[in-house]
């Protein structure tokens, strides 16, 4: 098993913090986005979508689509549980989750990808008026999470899960974009600083 | 428990259809969106994302996200599985519905709320040159999904998963765009046909 991996990206980060945590190191396979990679006939044999990480098995078999990584290594290695235990919390986790990424991480990617010059070949043209719009629902998602730590220690609730890497992720992504948080959303420095501080966040 | 719904939209008949092939029936509260019914206090003490559907349990207890919903129900009622049967399949079945939505889905969606009248109210303001870039996004996607269904009877695989309910509701979201899928992508319309045949399609 070795993961096609992508460097400073964020779903590649994302796959690598959530094996961290896990305590497993798998063989990378580096894949340089800026040479574009992904987009060789190879690759496209791995994952036709083209994006990064892919997960190949011992026998060929490629899983892409980071959650799909990680809950395929969550079934093979159960602990510690990084999305839920029991129905409910599973339930939970997989709300704050999608909540993280078609919220918080989708507006700082689009901020990202129209309006930085780093972004441009990300896509087919840039619409800067796309990444306007998007970078007042940067700081409304930032206080919905806000008040949601405001009442738990992790996003999803008691414990530490795949929510809490995925927001860390989106939160550290708006840096590309020199967004910070803003100075009243305590709850959310708190959390910052704690997941920030976890081995696996260097991963 | 009970389903807050709301009619048309492409989401709430997501979980419906997901609930008809489980063969269950849950008591539904309408929610018009039309008429900001889910940006009120009481349903943002439901749901402060003001997304629908929203699964409401008996003690109160609120879960929302589509798909959080989804896998909440599949815990209760294992069948028949609608997420994938063992680890690689639910890992192929999280990724191809995955792949649905943040392709498919999300272009299909970023035409109808950039582009069409009826969309306006969903945004802040329209931006019609996204709704342009993602035109052309919706086609790739639309042949994305005709390849994998050239070689499988379903989205995920041979099996009828919920990575098929998200790509009919994408799909069919496409009629208010006026978008056809091409004459040439006979795989995709053979699989149309035969889910559209289902009972469940027309929850």
């Amino acid at each position: 098993m070795r993961l096609h991996d992508g460097g400073r990206a964020p779903n590649p980060r994302r796959v690598r913090i959530f094996l961290a945590e896990k305590g497993l190191a798998l063989p990378l396979v580096p894949v340089d986005m800026t040479k574009h990679e992904h987009r060789t006939e190879s690759f496209r044999a791995l994952n036709p979508y083209r994006g990064i990480p892919v997960l190949e098995l011992d026998d060929g078999t490629a899983i892409s689509e980071s959650v799909a990584i990680c809950r395929y290594i969550e079934e093979l290695h159960p602990e510690p549980p990084l999305f839920g235990v029991g129905a409910l919390e599973r339930a939970r986790v997989e709300m704050w989750n999608r909540r993280i990424e078609f919220g918080l991480y989708t507006a700082v990617q689009a901020v990202f990808r129209h309006s930085h010059p780093g972004g441009a070949w990300l896509e087919a043209r840039q619409v800067p008026e796309w990444a306007e719009l998007n970078k007042p629902r940067v700081i409304e998602h930032l206080s919905l999470l806000d008040a949601q730590l405001a009442l738990h220690p992790h996003v999803a609730g008691e414990r530490y899960s795949i929510a809490d890497i995925t927001a860390l992720v989106a939160v550290d992504f708006m840096r590309i974009n020199r967004t910070a948080i803003p100075d009243d959303l305590k709850h959310l420095l708190r959390w910052k600083a704690a997941v920030s501080a976890r081995a696996s966040a260097s991963a």
